[in-house]
């Protein structure tokens, strides 16, 4: 926890030194009067340069009452604090390596964490309808069947991905750059706080933390990282959107974006992940859930009917829908999809509640 | 020419028989009334039964009055005829092999067919406005740069990409499914017309024939191999400009398409080529012009100034512009656009004409 307040997210030398010398004895080295007195630290001169370097910038900030504040914080908006081994802890990340977060502070659901699969919907902040529509369809109906809906909370693509999840009743998670006692943007203060409700708000960066530009670009590669895939909805040219794509690209996870009008500028980033980063096209959600593997899809359909297949892909084991509405989103008719969905209750894969159909999750068709 | 109205485009079988014999042989062959007497074609029992059916085919419409009212046909409308040899003979197309056509048809300027670069701009007849914009876009830009815009003559994307390099004093190629001499569709016949004015309209099937289904499918192929590269602006799910793309991507010719908006329709094919057959993402010109790679590009980049590239991109060496479209087209100030203008014709590079600024073909700088 003391560690989050000396250190920068991301700061390598930090992350190096504590998987060295474990936390405690790293943080006795750094707020130590006396280097010389600390554990000598292993490796060769440039090494011990990094250290020395990281010992000069962490110690204008070992003060033990930015400690005590930020605990304060925390425990007055009850978020809870996550580390490494913890079983809320979510594995993906430990790809990042020595730059990985050190903790995360998390308002909410902390098993949301854990979820999988888990999607990634980032994208401008000046989005264009278009952009804010195609997100809320593809979050909406990804987070209707289980899926966690990953973004960054900004305006725009964030927010309409998050709003999208919200407003299906599934899971959603918004990274921050600053503490989560400080939403960010302002205008954002009541959705964030409605995603934490059923989903979880989440910061590396302890309570009392403004969000600053370096901040921003470190807390993308944790969404980066912590989704099983990332897609871009629109984001400009030199979009920080595209700063979350190229981590997703060099930590291996699979990237997709999606195309519009060459005329739009807020589309010219996506289409530039599709040139030069081999960014998979995406325009349906089902295009975006190849993007983890077809899993759900080939498990389903190699028992199930195609038109139950359909159904059940529409349906969420969490948020109860109508329906009229499993019909649109499976494209089935009204009739077709009662007949299905009966078929589907006499096998046990799905279940009747008072609001609508859910999916009976591991159920057998 | 005789063979042109016995066989169908693309008929393998003929291609290979007049490879074999020589095509007045294969032709005495085909409309002898006892096969027997003909030179036995080589090959084995496969090749003989392929021979057999096609003398079948062929002897239905083997009528010496059909040969003759082609070629009157082809007379009142002068269109020329070029076969395999000639000078203007665009080697490319023999890259179809046995499916390639055995002559071609030509209104207008027969040396457009060998003219360098040329590139197919193709798409749906039903395009939205934002399709036609960018086929003209791309089309004029090109055009105006000495690229020869190749394309189906049809209504919709087709129909804007030969306007847009008319209007620019472009050359463009319109590739025919019927015969030269029969415009279509009807309400392109003026523009047809104006396009053999200063470019070509191009058919493989004889004067009088009718445009068919088979006939728009096999003009495709010719369309793709004839090309440097080509590009799809708009498609449908199942739209022809899909076999198009096709041909071009099985001949290993460079294939470009334009992204438009997930909602559309009229891009679902465009998107099908990005995700299925790798097409290349293209949003500008520019990205066009790289399909072929970028030697021309290359070549001025190498020696010039950059704002000097740019400018000399922008022009033509046939189509005059004015300073203030050439600013407007390299993105630079029309200060800094007169100043390289300047600059370059003390080097040779451009020229003033009445009627604007022209590069000078082969031009230092």
């Amino acid at each position: 926890m003391a560690w989050t307040v000396l250190a920068e997210p991301g700061d390598g030398v930090a992350g190096a030194l504590i998987a060295e010398l474990g936390a405690v004895a790293a943080l006795r080295l750094a707020v130590d009067d006396d280097p010389a007195r600390g554990p000598a630290p292993a490796g060769g001169e440039r090494h011990r340069g990094a250290v020395a370097e990281g010992l000069a910038r962490w110690r204008l900030r070992a003060d033990a009452r930015s400690v005590r504040d930020a605990v304060r914080a925390a425990t007055q908006v009850r978020a809870r604090l996550i580390v490494p081994g913890d079983p809320e802890w979510p594995a993906q990340v430990d790809d990042l390596g020595a730059h990985a977060q050190l903790l995360l502070w998390v308002r909410g659901d902390v098993t949301a964490l854990s979820s999988s699969p888990k999607v990634a919907i980032v994208g401008a902040r000046a989005a264009s309808a278009y952009g804010e529509h195609v997100a809320g369809e593809f979050s909406g109906e990804l987070a209707a069947t289980g899926v966690t809906v990953v973004s960054g909370g900004a305006y725009g693509i964030d927010g309409a991905a998050h709003r999208a999840a919200l407003a299906v009743e599934g899971r959603t998670i918004a990274f921050l750059a600053g503490g989560v006692d400080r939403p960010y943007p302002q205008g954002h203060r009541d959705l964030l706080q409605r995603i934490s409700g059923t989903g979880a708000v989440v910061s590396e960066v302890p309570c009392g933390t403004a969000p600053t530009k370096w901040r921003f670009l470190a807390r993308n590669r944790l969404i980066a990282a912590l989704s099983d895939a990332t897609v871009v909805i629109e984001a400009g040219w030199r979009s920080g959107s595209l700063n979350t794509a190229g981590h997703a690209a060099s930590l291996g996870r699979p990237l997709g974006a999606v195309p519009g009008p060459v005329t739009s500028a807020a589309s010219a980033g996506c289409h530039r992940l599709l040139r030069e980063y081999d960014a998979r096209c995406v325009t349906t959600s089902g295009e975006v859930r190849e993007l983890w593997g077809a899993d759900h899809v080939d498990e389903t359909e190699s028992r199930a009917h195609p038109d139950e297949t359909r159904v059940l892909d529409a349906m969420s084991p969490r948020a109860p829908l109508a329906p009229e509405e499993l019909a649109r989103r499976s494209g089935l008719s009204p009739a077709r999809t009662s007949a299905v969905l009966g078929y589907l209750e006499l096998g046990g894969a799905v279940r009747r509640s008072d609001r609508g159909w859910l999916r009976v999750p591991g159920g057998t068709q």
